[in-house]
């Protein structure tokens, strides 16, 4: 390592909230769940041309395993590596379901719950100036996030496995739009919302 | 029945090939395998406004599994249903991996096969003239596909269970664009290129 060039500074997303930003191909994207036990949904887009997204569909055809982790690539809906999963504390997300919402209040959750945007929402906000619509946004890789595929596959959501500290970073394979959240939905994060922190390093 | 109401005539989609149409609101749509073990790829996009088109994940979210038959809905990315199943001649499909392409063959199958559009071609140039951009198909349903979910979250792609005349039907929930294939890929259809048939019958 490059003493000369010192990690970034961590940058919080506070409980239930969500932000985007720009990085460069190369940059490594660390994601850390300081209090344990809490989802971060991330997604990415070229940041050239936004309708190249992140694709769990392409990500399941090319690394044959839906249980991803250091080493995996996850593409793009145009069959191109976006990232690679270059740390994994936990070793254990999710790419089958998408980030909570008001639908998901309304249809998983019986009407009963906050009223908030929820991580769908919080990306909405934070990808709209950046061009990219609500429609556009693609199933997330919902980081932590511990969702059991039963031998009858039937899913079921568990409490994450990440302790506090845990860190998941991936090195961007092209420029990209990320959009990054906090999560909203008790129960991804078994009862609490937490904050998310997360820093960009340029490539060393 | 009423049986002044006749079943429309099917029609054939020839092997490695594909189409698209339009379905009303309350119309069936009819899948036939009329030979046995053989896939055929799914997507519906809305007619009044294609940017709401089917979610693997809205999906994996309503209905709580990943192994849907008869009775589970398909979801849009808007977290509407599109598309109810209404009959499951064969009880296995895939809604994880992406319609074959040419880099399905370049990525998954060394490069060897044979210079194909795939499912995924056929899609695009069949969806073209509805607007609908390569970019803007979604992961499909892939209607008869075996994909089997190992205990550690592998994937492996298996011979199709369906045998001659097996059928796949669906209710349209809204009026949708719809695009179908006869798959491309020698994996999926365990090795043999063959034709898929359907029919649509407007509401009772």
């Amino acid at each position: 390592m490059d003493l000369s060039v010192p990690a970034a500074p961590l940058i919080e997303i506070p409980p239930r909230s969500g932000t985007a930003f720009i990085i460069e191909r190369g940059a490594t994207l660390t994601i850390v769940d300081p209090l344990g036990e809490q989802v971060a949904d991330l997604v990415v887009f070229g940041a050239e041309d936004p309708r190249e997204h992140l694709s769990n569909g392409r990500t399941f055809d090319y690394e044959a395993t839906i249980a991803l982790t250091t080493g995996n690539r996850l593409w793009s809906n145009r069959s191109r590596p976006l990232l690679t999963i270059v740390r994994d504390d936990s070793g254990t997300h999710d790419f089958l379901l998408t980030p909570c919402s008001r639908d998901t209040w309304r249809l998983c959750y019986g009407g009963d719950h906050d009223d908030v945007p929820g991580c769908f929402g919080n990306l909405a906000t934070a990808l709209g100036p950046f061009g990219i619509e609500p429609d556009a946004i693609p199933t997330a890789f919902n980081v932590f996030m511990n969702v059991a595929v039963g031998p009858d596959g039937r899913l079921s959501v568990r409490p994450p496995r990440s302790q506090p500290g845990a860190v998941f970073a991936v090195r961007a394979e092209e420029r990209l739009i990320v959009g990054l959240t906090a999560c909203s939905a008790a129960l991804s994060c078994n009862g609490r919302f937490k904050p998310i922190h997360y820093r960009v390093d340029a490539r060393a």
